[in-house]
This record gives structure tokens, sequence and C-alpha cells, in this order.
């Protein structure tokens, strides 16, 4: 086994402290890459105080990782010492079910394994994630990085990138369509950018008449102060699409009423309380609420492969770890441009 | 003005009783159809007891309405007298807007007049329905109905019909999919019809096993009691689409778990209470809840030239006029097989 230092909780009470744990040793198939930077999630923060559901403690968080590349498998062809490398919200997944066989792993109909708070394909073994200096990973669950990009900004693409990118091409969402992107937060502000890269035409909904100047600097084309009933009512009817980021409680019966006929209100922010959604809000011009997780490995590595090309990266705020706790209060109120990502030199 | 004996609503707690009241006049484009039968559908219910939202009273309803063509405006060239005619949802639109333009007159964007509790394009007059003896009607928004079906099986199909035939043509539903169809009313078993027609697998969700036979009768190939959770269980991740045509409350958490990935639960029924609905449920498969509502005039002839073909009509119970308060409270129990239609000739 190989020793590896990290940061965990190890009650759903207590905050993030140093770990000492362990990872397998690195197997035919595995690749080892120390890691260099690592994403803060919003979702990090709801699993180690067990706000979605009851997790597995403890717990070292952490899905948006990246770092190089220092021991591969006698069987690993995809990877070797020194490249870059990347994991995001997966480790493994079943590899047979139909998902599976479609790039879909995402979706996986036997279970796949989370990065962290989650099981290895054994069912057993727990896995732990990012906050943490290194990490062992079948070959076909590690994503290649580009050396263009600030690699401390490229970590928030493995999750905040994938979710927000996946359901933008799945839709087809491009030239011709006004894309609503609600919350300006880590999605958010990625939304934004593939929108705009995409070629829609991009409005950002806050309710914040603050963010105005930021949305603009990232490139939407407007800005809808929500909080303010005449704004609302000039742009409702007006969009092909929402791309709904938020994790609090928000009034979906008003975002519908702000898309087209035959607009699609897309969640990838998951509120704690179930969306209360009245029929007229759908009928009223065959409407539909969809949701979307991350994305699969292949898109994955096409959206980083895409950035690279276009020079998309997350708009971070690099922080010592031993600053977490005070990083996620901050998160919470919003008060980051955009991700903050974890610099694991700072972890001894 | 054309006297007009009909059935009214005069308060939002008042029986439907009988009412005199008048009709226009045949203008150049109007087409005057004495009226034979009229579907009663559960809106009507909902509409006089104020249950959606504040009506226009006294209230007329019935708006799956086939008759007989008795005189035309001098301009009609669509319809000759002793053609017959029907007319369902809608009696006029603004024809101007990009959706009136795109034969999507249901949402209209500027209000549309729908057939009864509701106003003509002039915003003042009051619309009148089905439960009367002739209407008048601009021919735009009158359909051909063909003289080899049952006319009185063919009333539901005005509204029932197309409200499932819709969706099913806009999502493309057919072969290779299966379709569940939730509820097995009077749009739930034209779902069953037009789901079998278009060649889909179709199965029945319902919470009574006593609808088995019947859904067998009507050409369903599965049948699925909700309230046994070993048949739930099984079908869990198995729809490729659900067609919810249940107006009651019901928990869509559970009916989402049966879709498979990529799945859609269609509403076309209108519970009064918002649907709530959790993040997971859409994001763990990447599923969409949409809703749709009745169709428009082109894709109306559409249907009922598709049904004349394919020998489709409703299940009906034909009843006389004297007996629709008994009647709404048989619906309400969903003790008929499958719609209720009022025969106009007791009405006196």
């Amino acid at each position: 086994m190989i020793p590896v230092k990290g940061y965990a909780a190890q009650t759903p009470t207590s905050d993030l402290a140093s770990w000492d744990f362990q990872r397998r040793e690195v197997g035919p198939h595995d690749v080892q890459f120390d890691i260099l930077f690592c994403g803060v999630c919003h979702s990090d923060l709801h699993q180690i105080k067990n706000e979605w559901f009851e997790g597995i403690f403890p717990m070292v968080p952490g899905h948006e990782i990246v770092g190089k590349v220092m021991k591969v498998g006698d069987h690993v062809k995809k990877f070797k010492v020194g490249d870059l490398a990347g994991t995001g919200c997966l480790v493994d997944s079943c590899r047979t079910c139909e998902n599976c066989k479609n790039d879909l792993e995402q979706y996986c109909l036997k279970g796949n394994s989370q990065t962290y708070n989650g099981l290895e394909q054994d069912k057993k073994t727990p896995t732990y994630g990012g906050y943490s200096r290194t990490i062992v990973v079948h070959e076909d669950f590690v994503l290649h990085i580009s050396e263009k990009l600030n690699l401390a900004a490229v970590a928030p693409l493995l999750c905040a990138g994938i979710t927000t990118y996946s359901p933008l091409r799945h839709w087809k969402v491009g030239k011709g369509h006004k894309l609503a992107v609600l919350g300006l937060g880590g999605l958010g502000h990625m939304g934004v950018k593939f929108g705009v890269a995409f070629g829609a035409e991009v409005t950002v909904l806050s309710t914040s008449p603050s963010k105005e100047k930021d949305a603009k600097k990232l490139g939407a084309h407007h800005f809808v102060v929500t909080s303010d009933p005449a704004q609302v009512k000039a742009a409702m009817g007006t969009f092909d699409y929402i791309l709904d980021t938020v994790s609090a409680e928000h009034d979906f019966n008003m975002y519908l009423s702000l898309l087209r006929t035959n607009g699609v209100h897309i969640c990838v922010g998951v509120p704690s309380k179930p969306a209360e959604i009245a029929a007229f809000s759908l009928l009223g011009g065959r409407k539909s609420v969809a949701g979307s997780g991350i994305g699969g490995l292949a898109e994955t590595q096409e959206m980083l492969d895409f950035c690279a090309e276009h020079n998309i990266v997350s708009d971070i705020e690099l922080i010592d770890i031993k600053d977490i706790t005070a990083s996620y209060a901050r998160m919470v109120k919003g008060d980051v441009r955009y991700r903050f990502v974890i610099d694991i030199a700072t972890l001894h």
C-alpha cells in the first residue's frame, strides 16, 4: 500500500483536518499521479456535512484533481511518467452496462465509483478524493491535460467544466439560441464561457445587480436582475434554454415563464429540497425541466481538448489547504470569483 | 344574434342547468354547425368549480364538439352545408405571432380564444362551449370529421385525442420505444390506442389491478400495478417515455425512477398542486419532466384523419344531458369507460 497525506472530515460535524491514509499499489492498468491542485466544489461541503445522504467517514473530499504522473502500471498505454493528468468525479464504473458502453459512465446502471465518498467496484473499498498528495486511478478514468493552460485553473474543469459543457452539448445549444445562465458561481461562470464559445446569445440571471460587470467580463451579452419585476417581465418567453446552476431553493415557475415555447430548463445544481413545479408552467408552451449530471469520460476529454484549443479555464482563487474551512464559509456566501482551488503543495 | 339553448353553471357553486343565450350571426368566414355530441372532459368540472382559476360565468362548458354544418358564411371555402364538423378547445387565436404561424395556435403568444370560459379575440366577448344546440366558429377553427367513424365516439378526439396524440408525435414515440401510460381514463385510454398504433411497446401504470383486463383489451402489452412494490421495482429504469394523464396528486420521483437514461415524463394532466421533483430524480439519468397542451389546428386535423384511416375512436358512454351532474360524480371516481359523451338531442 502507498501511504498518503490527506485532509479529511472524521465525522459530519468535524472540520477537515490532516489525516494519513493508504492507497492501493499501482496495478497493471493504474496510473499514480501526484496531485498539484484540487478544486473546491460545493458538493464537497454538501457531502462532508451529510446534506445529501449518509456519507462514508473519514471522508477525503475533492474531485477536481490535476497533477503529474509518477508511476504507471505495466499495461498502461495512455500515460507515461511526467505527463499531466486529471481525474474528475469518477474513478471507475461497471464498464459493461448499456450506459458505460455508450460513454455515459456517469449514469452507470450498476453504480459507478465516485472519486470520494464512494466505493470501488468491489463495492467494499472506500474511495478518497483529491484533498491529498497522490492518487491511484485506472488509466481509463484518467484524463489528459494540456500543457498550454494554467494547471491550477484547469482543475475545476473536471467537475464545474464538464457539468456545464455536457448539457450544452447534449441539447446542442449554440448559434441562434438564447441561453440564460442562472447563478454565477463555479458552475455558472463556466456555463457562460461555454455558452459564448458555442455561439449562443448568453444572459446571466442573478439576484445581485453587483454581478453584472463580472458577467459581462466573462463574455455574457446580457444581464437580468431577477429581483426586479420589470426586468423579469421584459425577459418573459425569451430564452430557448436556462442552465440552472443554483443549489439554493428557488422559484422554478418564475424561471419557466422566461422560456420560449419548447424551452428547456436544465438543472445541474442540486437544491436539498424538491422543486415545486406547476403543471401549467410546463403545459403552457411544451416546456421541460431536465437534469444533467457531470459527463462521461470521453466527453470530459473532449471538453478538456476544447478548452485547450479555445484557451478556456476557470477563474480561480488559489488557497492554502489550512484555509479550507474559511473558504467553505465564503463559498456558501457566494464570495468567490469563481472557484477555490487548493494548492496541494500547502498540504504537509 | 342566434338564440341558443344550452346548459350552464350560473356560479361556481351551482349545478349545471338549462340556459338560453345567444351566439353571433354567421359572418363571412364563419361556419355554424348544429351540435350532435359533446364529450365531457375533466377540465369541464375543474373550470365550472373554479379549481384552476377564476372563471367567466354563466359558463357553458364543452370542448369536444361534433355536429353537422347548417350554414356557412359567404367566404367559407372549406365547408358546405351538411358536412360533418368538429371544434376542440380553441375557437380563435391571434394568427400573427410566431407560434400561430407555426401551427401552434395552442401556444398563441397573444392569448388564444378557448372554446368556453374564454374571450373572443376582441378580448371582451365571452365564449360558450358545446353543451348547447349550435355553435358559430371561424372556419379556420373547424375540423373535418370523417363519415366513416361513430360520430359520438369521435367527439372526445377533439380534446382527449389530440392531447395524447400531439406529445407522442412531438417526441416521436414509436417502434423501439417503451411507453408507459399513467392513468387509464379519458386521456389514458387514448394514449394507449395511439401508442400502440405508432408501434411502441405500451405499458399501463395504474393503482387498480382491476384495470389490467381493460388495458389489455385496449391494446396495451403490459400492465404494472404501481401500488405493488415488487412490480414497481421490476419496472425501474425501463421506460423511454411516460405519458402522465393523471390530474390527482402523485409521486413524480417514483415515476421518474421508472424511466431509462434520457427518459421523458410528459405531463398532460393538470394536478391542482405543484409537482415536487427532487433534483437527483432528474440528474441521475439526464431525465426530463415536460408538459404538453392539446395541439394546433393542423395537427388536430392530422390526428382526425389518422383516426379515420386506422379506425380509432374513443370508448364512450353516451349520456342524457340531465344526468351531467351525476356523470361528473362518476368521472371523479374514475367510474367511466372511458369518456362520457352527451347526446345533445337530449337538450331541449
